[in-house]
């Protein structure tokens, strides 16, 4: 039995996670943390949860869970687990944090892009950037667990192995990015009003969104030089789901048969990455619920280009669902263990 | 191992059917059965199922299946169920019909109602009205079980107990019910295109839609005597979700409390039906894509009435989730298997 | 030239408001009130308005105001109105309240329902409730127009006329509400962001919804007595629009043509309310951006009950398009001045 | 009085055509005219038109129709408006035709892309090609208007500005582009049904949507050098909107306020483009119903990249606010005639 406490679980990856936990026999939920709703039962605020889970919600008190638990997830803004983590707890507990606080290896670029003062830098080395399909070996002995951005996930996976066998002009690299509106968390905002959102579509961050540097960072090891990219999410009316499609220049003459080889070699052997047939192109509804990315390319020979498309559950592999294939690693599971959700439909 | 066959598996009953039962490792399906899509592959119809299905779909030749499999399947237009059966099939083969078929007891009502001829009334009688909740000891015997309809399921669900405890006037029910649009099913009609629903509501099937007297046929066993009702469905714009607000005159003066008593009373052990706590009204979104019905009331003293709410996802509870709640009863498996699912939210 | 101010023009009624007098040529907006932005753009809240509205927004002065225009109109929470007249105001300007509180003549009734003091009852028995189909000829000379609520428009339009022809039962009327997302106003709550009331739909204020005593009156005065209802309004994932399911006994055998007739008698020369043709259900999608309520209704023998239902505009005829009705009435102007919009499809 | 034909007048696009013109005096529909609704009422296929449209749909007689009306607008597939011209209707009537049919000139890329060929490859030269902003004077007595696509025109419009005034590196343009629903037209498929397109996302014609010739053509003339680019179309779940974000590497180092005034330059006259406000992002919500298209733009210092937007109503300045324009502009009228309409919000 594996016990496990959550610090933000009263927000959407927070939920997910206490959803797809809950459904396993081998693990145990001690805690769930909030600051907003201390001592309000869990299940009055996430009703799906009722005469599930009984449990009231605790503070985020992460010394203490730290002596209860094998596992924390922390799933809070920007900051905050760095400034909680320190040698006991991480002596005592495992640490998967999906906030941004230890993705980003060079702290410059994390303050720069974040705006905040990193409490703990002296953390950031040892973590490891919790992608399984790049890390996995590094994943299953850390002890401290940089779960990756929602887009950074679906771009990187999309881009990277293209990138790796020096298929693309990685100057050339544009990231187009769609996310229904769960991504943007469960603060109470005009902003994110149902009808502020339903109907429309915007971009936003454009030149500017904090997930820029990591999708960088991750493509700039697979290229072995620094790779500087654009990168634009949108906001579309619906819950659930992240579309990227992406465009570089290609650095040579490939056909359909090489760069689906290519994707094939790196994925044949991944439980989560799909690589579509030829001309199906991915879409958010065939991944809703579950830990899939599909991913599929199309090659432009009229602009020598190649457009790369990835769709994934934001919520799932995107957040809570990667932060349990981490921990699955983690701790000698099989990695898919309580992951095998066959995507929703309708 | 149970092995399966599914006719009309290409349906969004059928497909949830093929998604629940392909997460279960005591389950094989053998026969993906279409009328449209006959030895195309199934993943290419249902995009989520790639990499995890790879048969083709088959004809809808039952009497081949029933040589095959423990147990059909049947998602299919009224009528094509009932036309196919023979003594020969049930024999081998145990029938869970999601149509019409064989719900109601009366045949002159069902073809009054469905304006079809029944071809096979002589099954009529044996067959099994396949609510667990209320009929659980005969569907564990039964040859040929009548799946609920969605709209009767969730209403004879919230109301049955407060009718078979004599608590409200009978000659007083409205039910007044709002679905998702996939109860509408996948056939390629305008009135069901995306522009045509979206951002709209309206009633349809007013005062003649045929689920009415499944419905009242369902109150009338609990009343001991015939029930004549209301039955108003409206179409919602979402995917999934059933909402009933039923309506009626309390026969006599109750608290609160005595009427959460009988729902106790019936519903304390099921571990399907939810019976929230007071002043939490069922939403759709606290079910979706679980086997729950989530119900509660509300004591109108003005009036003397009642409202009685209940909440489903109409594709699990209200069609593929309850056959195998079915199926599970039938083959002596623990009720929830496979039907562990905490509803997903956002 | 009608001078206009709107205090409250930064919800979504009063951005309707704005938006259907700024298509007018013959009026002017003098002052576009708000509390929680004054001295911002206007048309940097909505954002619809660029390069239309130059105007910044000013407090909620309505003494100033009363200097500076012909008509005020009040798109407010409870009880603001009310506190801020005086005959000074009144006796300058006329005012329309799209609020509640000029609209319930009993103010013990008001109080009760709406949990608040009334300010200034002395001003109650001279507010005309503004349903022009009902109240045209008071609404031509009133000082104080109280704009009827959304859910009241479209329930009394759909019934009163069966009420006050006596065809139906008083003591049975149910009405079953659906409405758009909108009619939950700008405010920035968890409960109505896109992901909490996107794909989902529940009943609220169940049996102590605040419109019910606003029908109840009105339908009283066409009964020539007292009149108590059932009304359940229901959230539906949609941004616009109002439909009304309403149940009652027949008082006496009827007809088709019998019940038309009486429809068309009352709304023959109605401009904005149109009774649809036989079979034909109200649907919202048919009235969006437009100030009709389209009816009908259909009798049920089996249950001896008509089902009346109502679609309608919830921003619109809802609130400022009827508001805008008034004014037009009020000022001598053709009812149908600025409200000609064709509704808006898809 | 200008008499008016529209043949396809029960597609999205013709209805919103009737629409629009039903809201002006100075128009008379003669004809509405339509394949599949021969002598039905076009009131019962656009109930919206309920009680003011009494007309019957009638054949697609183009001859017949020519004799009796002043314009004709063909909201047809590709093909048919190029099958049925000749020398006697255009010396009859003016055509608009909202189809693709005379919008390329060399009818080579036409036939290459379209995959048909041209009927009446002799109207081509003579053909106007409809937009506006860039060929005004050139519609005012043109006798066969090509009204845009879609995407060409919000693609267009944010973009060649730039190129006109060589500001960005022609060979680097990459446009992705997300419409609603109603592009897809109103025919009955499967994939266009709600709990296909609801809560999803996808790219779709990738690297191979035939608006991609004609935003070429356009962005050429502007060039004054053939352009090739990338773009990318993807279906999202809403009604009506087009967004588009475009790329495009910059020629030579410019300011914000450079590229601000060079938008003016273009823009400060035109009644339906609006420049935005520095970091205001284009969003479908804000024109929805309008004849606007919003644009704006941001330097990406960092990859020396420009981000173009524009968001549009594609159902209006896409397609039939776009042809009233046309009209407008042919006859004689202010151009805004019949289109002052407000963006509808929410």
């Amino acid at each position: 039995m594996i016990k496990v406490g959550i610090i933000g679980s009263t927000g959407y990856a927070g939920g997910e996670l206490a959803r797809l936990l809950l459904q396993r026999e081998d693990i145990e939920i001690k805690w769930y943390g909030s600051k907003s709703y201390v001592d309000q039962k869990y299940a009055s605020i996430y009703q799906n949860m009722f005469q599930i889970v009984d449990d009231a919600c605790m503070d985020d008190n992460m010394k203490e869970l730290a002596n209860q638990v094998d596992v924390i997830f922390t799933a809070t803004p920007q900051g905050l687990c760095a400034s909680l983590i320190d040698e006991e707890i991480l002596s005592k507990a495992k640490v998967i944090d999906l906030s941004a606080d230890f993705r980003i290896k060079d702290v410059n670029v994390y303050e720069e892009w974040y705006k905040i003062k990193h409490p703990t830098p002296e953390y950031i080395e040892e973590a490891v950037y919790g992608l399984p399909e790049i890390n996995r070996e590094k994943i299953k002995t850390a002890r401290l667990i940089a779960n990756p951005g929602c887009y950074p996930t679906c771009s990187t996976l999309a881009i990277y192995p293209l990138v790796k066998e020096g298929l693309i002009d990685t100057n050339t690299i544009i990231i187009d990015a769609k996310s229904g509106v769960s991504g943007a968390g469960r603060g109470a905002k005009v902003d994110n009003l149902y009808c502020e959102v339903n109907e429309s579509c915007k971009a936003y961050g454009v030149a500017s969104h904090r997930h820029t540097p990591e999708i960088e960072e991750q493509l700039s090891y697979a290229a072995g030089k620094p790779v500087t990219l654009s990168f634009t999410p949108h906001l579309i009316p619906m819950n659930r789901g992240i579309l990227i499609t992406a465009y570089a220049t290609l650095a040579k003459t490939v056909s359909y048969d090489e760069v689906k080889a290519i994707y094939d070699k790196y994925y044949a052997g991944e439980q989560f990455v799909r690589v579509l047939e030829k001309d199906v192109t991915p879409q958010t509804r065939w991944v809703e619920g579950s830990n899939f990315v599909d991913v599929n390319f199309k090659i432009d020979t009229r602009t020598n280009r190649i457009v790369m498309m990835g769709a994934m559950d934001n919520v799932v592999k995107g957040a809570a669902g990667q932060a349990v294939q981490n921990m699955n690693l983690r701790f000698g599971l099989p990695e898919n263990t309580g992951l095998k959700q066959i995507p929703l439909f309708p």
